[in-house]
């Protein structure tokens, strides 16, 4: 937490109502099954997709340095629907007019002020699709950087609060745990692509 | 798709208020942030989560068998919220009083009829912070198998259409891939995985 912050603290929980909601949005989705039948479904929405079809970017950055191990970044952030510091990549919602990779890269840029080459953008992915249409794609971004590189500075929005680490590849899933033991959340899909490292270091 | 069964559909989409939703319902949350200014934020939030106080586990199979490469299990099942066949791990809700390992080995046998061994369970980790409160937590299950042992039965709920796949560890980046292209969504968090154990090969 940097000086003159305070912790952020959760005041009310109510229900919110259909038509209070400016964010996101409540579907009945009647379907019909594989035999016939007809059921229903509910689901959650964002109500902010543009142009590009996908809600969200976040970026699997590779650092590399002349001196220092492959690394990446995470960051870290308060979170009210789960109210806990979280831990995950850096991401963000697409713009109306923007494509998948050009948000990564704006995204690196503000939440954590790197800035690199986007190497590869997945196709587009589901993040919880037993209960949401939220979709998003995983950028991969390289960065470049010399001997004696200084940390470059975030360009925060006023109201965002995110704190970067870089973390060397192979220590990733050890960080991650340490994080999960202090009560800090981490993010699923962080987890899981820290997982597949920790997986293939063991089993591949 | 077995024989004898149709293609699912969407047949309406409208939407669902707060009093008719039995699922899932929606937060409105007051909070003060780091500089003490008063905000609301929405999120969607499971209405049955028990005792474990995690909504759902997924399971990250290891098949070892004598004569062939280690393996894991990927699922294939429509999902209506997304209107696609997803491609993900083995996985599912928690049941009231269940641990999340009682659960892991449940769902594991339901969905693709293999018996295995809890190795590792995940500290609670959150889906989708920044739009929900749903939770989970990741499963690791080693699948022994003898060199002439048959494909076992799944035991699925009437109205539960899952198609597995056991795939090879060095081949499920690709496998995803070609998911992906041929039309099928990919879970984020299956596909983060495999992105690690893509990754790993590469930078590791």
């Amino acid at each position: 937490m940097s000086p003159g912050t305070r912790h952020p603290k959760i005041d009310k929980v109510s229900t919110l109502s259909a038509s209070e909601a400016k964010w996101i949005e409540f579907q009945k989705i009647d379907w019909t099954d594989q035999t016939g039948r007809a059921r229903v479904w509910e689901a959650a929405n964002r109500k902010t997709r543009g142009k590009s079809g996908i809600d969200a970017v976040a970026i699997a950055s590779l650092l590399r340095h002349p001196s220092r191990p492959p690394s990446t970044i995470i960051i870290l952030q308060y979170r009210p629907p789960v109210d806990a510091i979280c831990v995950e990549f850096p991401a963000g919602l697409i713009d109306a007019s923007e494509s998948p990779e050009v948000a990564a890269a704006r995204e690196l840029k503000e939440e954590t002020g790197y800035v690199g080459r986007v190497v590869d953008v997945s196709p587009t992915i589901v993040s919880d699709p037993g209960m949401s249409t939220a979709n998003m794609s995983l950028a991969t971004v390289e960065v470049i950087l010399g001997e004696d590189d200084e940390e470059p500075e975030q360009h925060l929005d006023s109201g965002e609060f995110i704190q970067r680490i870089v973390v060397p590849l192979d220590e990733v899933y050890d960080r991650l745990m340490a994080y999960s033991k202090e009560g800090k959340l981490v993010d699923a899909r962080l987890f899981h692509w820290a997982a597949g490292l920790h997986f293939a270091k063991m089993h591949l």
